[in-house]
């Protein structure tokens, strides 16, 4: 039986996790659960897993039946708690993750800005106590499941597949007119909003490319990303003797997760969907157009300067996306916006926690500065 | 240092092994060689590789300079061997190969007859004297390196590409009247005569689902083939979870050759050339027609029905080959004389090593039978 705690549970990763444990009644346990303003949701996943402890940041609520409320960080502590699935958005991740790599836990990472926002710290940290963090995103999972039985050494590349987002084919002009509306439609994943909006600028991809970078340790140089826009081909890791391996598989967020609850055992998914390579017909291949879609390049020379720059391009995104999202900018201001962030930021080489989120409250600060003075 | 006997060096599989062998002169030792009946390549390659014992099929060679001849099972089996590439083509190496695997020695399979025509024999010898196979054909390499780090149990089915050969669109009335000229002028890979022809008949194809049926204890209703012309992707293995993994590389044997050499290790090596799918644009996979590649669904039947019809299929195929190649037959003739060779066979259900050559001797007759009764 694995004990999980689930961060984040009602968000679509959260909803989704649920839907694999739900299918394995005899081989998962949720301990916990823990939501941010969804109590309502909140309170029917405690009764249908009889979950015992229970978080959530919404102001007032002081009781949920059955269960017993806690701080987000004791809950991915609890030492009740084997697997700690991070799905929670945005920074509300990074405390919760250090807490419980702190406890030597497993944990299925699914928030990428913990990565992104202090990806030296976590991973330090997880040497030093042992913990595992096991990616989530199908991207990161496809490189994981091609690592297996393989030696970090003898990777030379990764190539991480791009969907494209709904606007791969789109002129400038017409990404200038985007409404939230047409970037909310994402062609082959369902995802969350931010994400959705993240996908749509290939921001989403910059901030894989850093999580990658530190998942993997593997330099910046080595790691490409290619629009592929099938999304069956999840990602390519190439090695040192000229052969790849990619793994692919249905767009199915599910998949991913169930991997990263029961790795390195396979569990027959009642999700899976046989790939049927006669009637796929064709996988293409193509470039990033780097000008049109300028937050893949932003982020990844944000990664190579590191430091407090990811943070940085982090926090301004969140801003950017929802400033985008309440009509206030337009779609190719996101870009903008994080760019102006990024160049008024006098980066801190090798951040301590207190300094990111001290650059993270900044980068906000800043970026909403950048837009008014735009008005 | 890895010591290796090469059995047939002078073949194409064998001459690229020694071309991989050549790039790292301070990890291989060539302790032996041997040879049907290129013997000055032979000598050759006893000179360059100071390789100490050799073996040729060749009547009346009694001395080549530097070297001990010996029988082929010996050197298979000889002390001073760590690894057996087996080479030969045709049912050659059988014996060689029984040999190594009862000094429990690794062994670098290419030569497909060999598990074709024996392998419940060769993989139940196999497991009682604890001797590795290791794949060398792309396909099967591919298979094994998706393997890695997974369980067996794990896998849900084989998917094994095949380029499709030069006549993947050709119609009936084109394939009957194919020269060998036509035939030996593969799209993608660089082989030996009697594979190219195989590869362009799908008998190839056929013989390699026998292969992965013994290699990786998988049933056959498990096992799939798929056209996929570019032959960058060398087959699939997708699990129960719903995932797949797929392995990659420009069309060059040296790769697999050289992962059947040095895994689980991988080696940097001089012959890789990076995939660019940025400039590969696209995969194209389709269905195999069944019927106008009849020798794929009748490998697959003599697999399935085991015993000696295999060795019937491999043994005819051999003698309908010959009499392709010196314009004896149709190309389209060639799955006839196998299909009514196989027609004629009353199979044993499980052979003894005697009862597989008494079947190969039997075929060959029968499948010249077969045609003299045409003539």
């Amino acid at each position: 039986m694995k004990r999980l705690a689930i961060l984040g549970s009602t968000g679509s990763i959260g909803r989704q996790t649920l839907e694999v444990v739900r299918s394995f009644p005899d081989r998962f346990e949720v301990v916990a659960l823990a939501c941010g303003r969804n109590v309502s949701l909140l309170k029917e996943q405690v009764a249908e897993f009889k979950s015992r402890l229970v978080c959530t940041e919404t102001a007032g609520v002081d009781e949920i039946p059955g269960a017993a409320l806690l701080p987000l960080e004791e809950i991915a502590a609890h030492p009740d708690v084997d697997l700690v699935v991070i799905a929670t958005s945005g920074k509300a991740g990074l405390g919760a993750t250090l807490a419980a790599i702190r406890t030597g836990k497993k944990i299925a990472l699914a928030n990428k800005e913990v990565l992104v926002m202090a990806g030296r710290i976590v991973v330090e940290e997880a040497k030093r106590y042992n913990a595992a963090i096991i990616p989530v995103d199908s991207e990161h999972s496809a490189i994981w499941q091609c690592m297996s039985g393989e030696e970090r050494g003898a990777v030379s590349r990764l190539i991480l597949t791009a969907s494209g987002g709904p606007f791969r084919q789109s002129t400038q002009s017409q990404l200038a007119a985007v409404t939230s509306e047409d970037a909310l439609n994402h062609p082959t994943w369902r995802m969350g909003t931010k994400v959705t909006i993240d996908s749509a600028t290939l921001m989403n991809k910059g901030m894989e490319v850093i999580e990658a970078h530190w998942l993997f340790d593997i330099p910046y140089s080595k790691i490409e990303v290619v629009i592929h826009r099938q999304s069956i081909v999840h990602s390519v890791v190439e090695f040192i003797d000229g052969s790849s391996k990619a793994q692919l598989s249905m767009p199915d967020m599910r998949l991913p997760i169930q991997y990263a609850l029961t790795n390195p055992e396979r569990w027959e998914s009642p999700f899976r969907q046989q790939l049927d390579f006669r009637s796929i017909g064709t996988f293409n291949f193509e470039p990033v157009d780097m000008d049109r879609f300028p937050c893949l390049g932003m982020a990844r020379e944000a990664g190579e300067k590191g430091g407090t720059y990811p943070t940085v391009l982090c926090a301004a995104d969140e801003v950017a996306v929802e400033l985008f999202l309440a009509k206030k900018i337009s779609f190719t201001d996101i870009a903008a916006v994080v760019a102006k962030t990024l160049d008024r930021h006098v980066g801190i080489k090798r951040p301590s926690i207190e300094d990111i989120f001290t650059a993270d409250t900044w980068a906000r600060e800043t970026a909403r500065k950048v837009f008014e003075e735009a008005e």
